[in-house]
This record gives structure tokens, C-alpha cells and sequence, in this order.
């Protein structure tokens, strides 16, 4: 073990640490809470707060009660190179969602103060409030905000689920009253080089496979359809013929494996970026019976994927099954209202640095595609971005997620070489 | 015409008007109710029985407060032949179901009796109560205690859904405190040697193909699972992959497909004996959303059949069905209680003389299955039995059910002549 090695690990381990407590801070019941904008959050940022000034590292807060963390390189006039994630929870959400990557951001600054090497780049920690979308119905609050990607004229309204607040009260009531006075981007491409985001990995590849840090090809976008139907007509269910029904529930599960079976030959080609869920589904209490054709039946509609080609095509499979079912079936689909992002793509050199990073410390690592982040705020900014992804037991947004201090330990080193790595390069 | 096909038409236009009269008198807002045991059956029992006094025609009424209407043969001592059908309806159903049938056969015997004729055996009218199911939880009550199905000993103390009280008070409220004494059936197959049942079809068949009779070639049996469930994993929709996928509505989805191509294969072999519905079908609202990988889905499971056999070869494609899904997508089904009735055969001997009668006066007749009606009684207790179907829009058990006078008409024509032919066989 090299010096600098020693020296994120021993600063992983009061990251470990600090982020134990903050857990313990923050539980409610079985879960963890932290409200965006709210207690819980709070509660971390606080504790935060006093590791970094407890370290000895420059605290600054932007309008929004983002924080960032500078460490001046060699050349500070250049862009910079941050790292950082967000310090909110669902509601009864676990411990690593968000906070991993804010104490992660934090140990690589003090092990590379600490082992006194020094970058040509200045390194910067953000950390961001807001991500998780119950709170106020929309994500990423405090990077959109700290980018300019939104403004508060635009989402200071927005009310918060559990308080009956708006954003705008909340900032106000935590002595953030000047938002909305924040009139340019906290930062933009000239300031930031490359964002890395140390994150949970929220399916289950890198546990099955044994391996423990996951490297993103990609943030996927979704087309999504929250309040979809298909209406046929209720009947008999002993007397209406094959031929004369217009059942809705046979017309949905033909839509269900389409797309099923156009996601298995995708992954047949080995091509893992789409994803298709059917989360909702039920027939109408008022006027559905076993005895009874079903007429109507209510349903989500889900599809993901990292590349834009494969949305496009997905939603043509779907304007197709719709029809073709349809025109079969007798039956009449509405859609409702489409609603949905882009996806997000990756920088290819940065992910190439994490991959280089992990190798030199002897960590397996694979390529996965992965969610929305904070991540997508910056890529979509112009600021390169990438993620570093760590093994995690029972996915996220429950009390259950889980990764192993080993697994947090190799994903800090990962990230800090990736860090000095692009904080070196031309 | 000839001076027989006078009388019967002559007597089902009087029929008609009192099915009418009827109707208006036991509409409740948009629909019919007749309640089993109760006010609006009891309406529809007191002017039918005027109408049968004003007819000159002797009335009995058993233990059960069924009617019986007895016009004797030229052989009254061997067992007669006999039509009727039930006087209530579901709650909020239409005016045809039931009471067609009840009036269609009195009409048949004031035709018989006023044009003269004297057949061989005795006709008889039955006019049954409590058909319906909705009002006690279970069907044909009133022809399975007339015939000794079941006794009020076994059911007496079932429980009106709407009135809170049991099968014996609402027979006592009205009249028929010695319902609990009757030790032997009202009729067995020494009484009767056939028993007829017009009835409206309950699908579109007649109406789609423009044919005003229908001979039922067999009542269905079904199986039925009313509260069953398959059990996946929830998991973020957007981060598990699809080999990770234990998704319950997919899995349910092949269920449902699996079962409607077995019975598109029946139907292509030109069987139409079978039948399938899934009419209920709900994620678990505290559980699932658009997000998540739906990890429960409860449904309703039933299919149906006029053959046994094909009851059995559907239970057969469940078991394997749910076996293959559950290890192919690592879900488990749990199909729950269930309930069921048997097929029902009717007498083919019967449904040729409904045929013969309907074609000699030149009315065309539609073999087709139906569903479960008193007919299933008198044919458990080894009375053959038979039905006439009568054409009718909208289907039954909703305020829209629609015959016409005309095709009424036409089936009274068909029922008297397949009586007749009845009574006068060997």
C-alpha cells in the first residue's frame, strides 16, 4: 500500500464513520428520513458542516444550502474537478442513497490535503440537497437550482408533500431567503472540469457477480405513462362468445408481453440498456366481479434506457401494439398524459479514468448502466460527469439498503484515483 | 296460422302484457328489483297469480311459496310436463330474466286449454322463487328446496344481504312457517317426466346472427378462484434488470394468454363449450407504483364449460401453466379457495323437440351453450330438462336487457309446440 492509499483509507474510515452518525441522527422506525429542504436533511448537513470544519477545509454555501468544499491545486485558475452527492432521503429510505457519495467527496479532500500531494487542478466536494422527487413531486432541487437549470420563479412554489410548505418557505425557514435573488448558475463548465458522483448501485449486478465497484454507461431516461387505460365492454362471463368480447384485461396483458419480449431480445443481443415495468394495474372496484368480462382496467407504463434510439423505438413498438391489439381485441387504449426524461449519457475519458483507478488498486469493476442522479444535472450543463457505483445489498429508497464498509472503502479509493487522475491530465 | 298457433299467440300477447305490468310495478329507479324472498318477487307472485285465477286456471303454491298450475291430461296419472322459470331478479337487474319464462308457460297452457287440445300427459306451469344469487350468497333456492336439494335446515338460516335476515324469516314474513316441516321434494322424475325453461340469452349470439330461438346444448359448471395471487419481488423499476425480474403482473399477464389461446384453440376446432375471465385484477395500493417492480398482483380465475371433460383439461393447463411461469419468472402463485359448480347435461331427446317445434312454424333455432339456471335442478334430480332461449340485446342482470314482443312471441310458439310434442310422446 502506497502512502496515498494509506491515506484514503484512513480518511474513508471517519467518512464510514461520520456517515454511521449522521444514520443514527436520522432514523425514524425502521428507516431512515431525511426531507429534502427539511429536519432530516438538516440534521446531516450540520453534521457535515462540522467535519469539514472539524478537517480544517474551507466551508462554503450557496444560495440554495448546497455546500462546497474547495482545495486549491497547483493551477487554480483552471476548471475544477469535483466530486459530491446529495444529503436527502425518501421518506423511510436507508442511509447510503446520497449520503455515500457526499462523505465519500469528503474523504478524498482530506486524504489528498492529508498525503500532501497536490493536483495541478483544484479538487472541489458538492454537496447538494433536494435530489429525492417525493418531497416536492421533482428531483435534483438543489443541483437544477446551483446550475441554473431551473430558477426559483420557476419551482419556489412547488409544495412539499408532508409540510403543505413551498420551496420557497422551506429555503427561507432553513436562512436561505436570498434564492431567489441567485440570478447566474453557482457553476458551469468554466468552473468544473469533470463532476464524479460516488453512488449505491440500486439493482442487484455488482452483489450477484461478486464484484464491487460498477462504472455507468449511461443515466437512464424513461417514457413514462403514470394513469394509462384500455377500455373494452363488461359482459357475461359465462355467456358472452370468445368472438364477441372486448376484454381489457386479455388486450393489457397482450401490451405487458410485447414488451416483454421486445426487452428479452434486446438482452439477447447483449444490449442491457432498456428497462419496462407494469408497476399499477387494476380493474375498476365500482363495477368489476369474477363473474363479469372485464371493460375497463387502469394501468402505469414504464420504459427506460440509456440511449435515445432505444426510447424512440420502444415508443414505436408501442403506438404499433396499441393498434394492432386494438383493432384485434375491440378494445381502446388511452395512454393519458406522457410524462418522462432524457437520457443521460456519460464521459466516455472519465469513465476510462474510474476504470483505470480501480485496476491500479486491484478492484474488479463492470460497466452497468444506471439511473437518474445529480449526475444528470451536471452531463446536461456541459460539465463531463461520470459515476462510481458501489456494491449495495436490497437496492435503495428502503430501510434495507446495504453496503459493506469494505465495499465504501474500495469505491473512496476508486474515486480518488479517478480524481487525481483527471485533476492531472491535460 | 292454424287455429293452435292462434291460441298460443293470442295467449302470449296476454303474456306480454302482464310481464309488462309487471315490470312497471317493481321498477326502482333505472333497473328492476325483484327480491328474492321479498317485496318485488312478492308483487310479481300476487298478479301472476291473478292473472291465473282470471284464467280460470287452479292454482297451488307449495312450502316454499313456489306456484304450481296444473292443467290434467288425458293420462293424468303418468308424469307430466312441465315449463317454468324464476319471478325475481338481481337487484337493479332488467324485467325479462326469470319472468319471461314464468309467463311464457302460462301462456302455454291457457293456449292449450282454450284451443282445445287434450294432450296425452298433464302440463304443468312452475313458478319458482329466489333464483338470483346476489340476495343470499347462493342460486336456485326455490327450485332446489321444491325439489329436495337442499333443505331450510341446510339453508334456512342464510342471511339476506340487504335485509339482515335469514331465508326462514323471510319465508315466515310471508306465509310459509311450514317451510322447515316439508320432509319430501315437491316433485321428483315419477311427477315429471320433462321440465322446459324459456329463457332470454344472455349473450349476443341470437342477436348477432339474427335468429329469434336458441336450444341450449348444456348449462356450464365453472371453476372458480376468486381470490388469487401471484407473488413476485418489488424492485426499482428503472435498476433491476430483467434476469433479476421476479415481476408478478408479467407473470400474471402469461397466465391470462396462456389461457385465451387455449380456448382460441377450442373455439378454431368449432368447440364452443368452453369459456375463460379474468375479471378482476389489482395491485396492492399500498405497495406499488409506476417506480417499482410490481412484487404482488391479486385476480380473479375463472373459466367454465358445458363438458366435464373440459373442465378438466383447463385445470390441467393451469397447474402446468402456473408451474412453467413460476419457475421461468421465480414467482409464486397462490390460487386460493376454490369454489365451482358441475356442467350441466339437458336431454337431447328435449332439445329435438324444441328444434322440430320451432322449425315447423318456420322459425329458425341456434344451437348454443348457456350458463346456470333452475334447469339445472330439475336435470340434477333426474328430471330431463331443456331450454328455449330467446333472443334479447344488451345481455342480462342490467336495467338494459331487451327482448322484443315479436321473438317473446316466437318463443312461446316454440315452447308450447316442444310441450306439446312432449306430452304426447310415447
Amino acid at each position: 500500500m502506497d502512502s496515498s492509499e494509506q491515506a484514503v483509507r484512513a480518511a474513508a474510515a471517519e467518512a464510514w464513520a461520520l456517515m454511521r452518525a449522521i444514520g443514527e441522527l436520522t432514523r425514524e422506525g425502521e428507516g431512515i428520513t431525511r426531507a429534502a429542504f427539511g429536519a432530516g436533511e438538516q440534521v446531516a448537513a450540520e453534521q457535515v458542516a462540522a467535519f469539514i470544519r472539524a478537517k480544517g477545509l474551507a466551508l462554503e454555501t450557496d444560495a440554495f444550502g448546497n455546500m462546497h468544499v474547495l482545495l486549491p491545486g497547483q493551477q487554480p485558475e483552471l476548471p475544477a474537478i469535483a466530486a459530491g452527492s446529495h444529503l436527502d432521503s425518501v421518506p423511510q429510505g436507508g442511509n447510503f442513497d446520497g449520503l455515500a457519495g457526499v462523505v465519500a467527496a469528503l474523504a478524498v479532500l482530506v486524504a489528498v490535503r492529508d498525503s500532501g500531494a497536490r493536483p495541478r487542478r483544484s479538487l472541489r466536494a458538492i454537496i447538494l440537497r433536494g435530489e429525492e422527487s417525493p418531497w416536492f413531486g421533482t428531483a435534483y432541487i438543489g443541483s437544477r437550482l446551483m446550475l441554473g437549470r431551473s430558477t426559483m420563479a420557476e419551482i419556489g412554489g412547488l409544495v412539499r408533500f408532508d409540510s403543505g410548505q413551498t420551496l420557497a418557505q422551506h429555503l427561507a425557514g432553513l436562512g436561505f431567503a436570498d434564492a431567489a435573488r441567485q440570478s447566474r448558475p453557482v457553476f458551469g463548465p468554466r468552473d468544473l472540469a469533470a463532476f464524479f458522483e460516488l453512488h449505491i448501485e440500486q439493482g442487484p449486478l455488482l452483489e450477484g457477480q461478486g464484484i464491487p465497484i460498477g462504472v455507468a454507461t449511461g443515466l437512464r431516461g424513461n417514457v413514462r405513462f403514470p394513469e394509462a387505460r384500455c377500455f373494452g365492454e363488461y359482459g357475461h362471463a359465462s355467456a358472452v362468445p370468445r368472438a364477441h368480447r372486448r376484454d381489457a384485461v386479455v388486450a393489457l396483458s397482450e401490451l405487458v408481453l410485447a414488451f416483454d419480449a421486445f426487452w428479452a431480445g434486446r438482452v439477447a443481443q447483449g444490449d442491457d440498456n432498456f428497462v419496462y415495468t407494469v408497476g399499477k394495474v387494476a380493474t375498476d372496484p365500482a363495477q368489476h366481479a369474477m363473474t363479469k368480462v372485464p371493460g375497463e382496467v387502469r394501468f402505469s407504463f414504464n420504459f427506460g434506457a440509456t440511449v435515445e434510439a432505444t426510447l424512440t423505438e420502444a415508443r414505436a413498438l408501442l403506438e404499433r401494439s396499441v393498434r394492432e391489439i386494438e383493432q384485434r381485441r375491440g378494445v381502446r387504449f388511452e395512454l393519458g398524459t406522457e410524462v418522462g426524461t432524457p437520457p443521460v449519457a456519460v464521459d466516455e475519458a472519465l469513465m476510462g479514468m474510474i476504470e483505470a483507478s480501480a485496476a491500479a488498486h486491484g478492484l474488479g469493476s463492470l460497466r452497468l448502466p444506471t439511473v437518474g442522479h445529480d449526475t444528470a444535472m451536471f452531463a446536461l450543463s456541459g460539465i463531463p460527469a461520470a459515476m462510481v457505483m458501489v456494491r449495495n445489498a436490497h437496492g435503495s429508497h428502503n430501510p434495507r439498503e446495504s453496503m459493506e464498509e469494505a465495499d465504501f472503502t474500495a469505491g473512496v479509493i476508486t474515486l480518488a484515483g479517478a480524481m487525481e487522475r483527471a485533476a492531472n491530465a491535460g
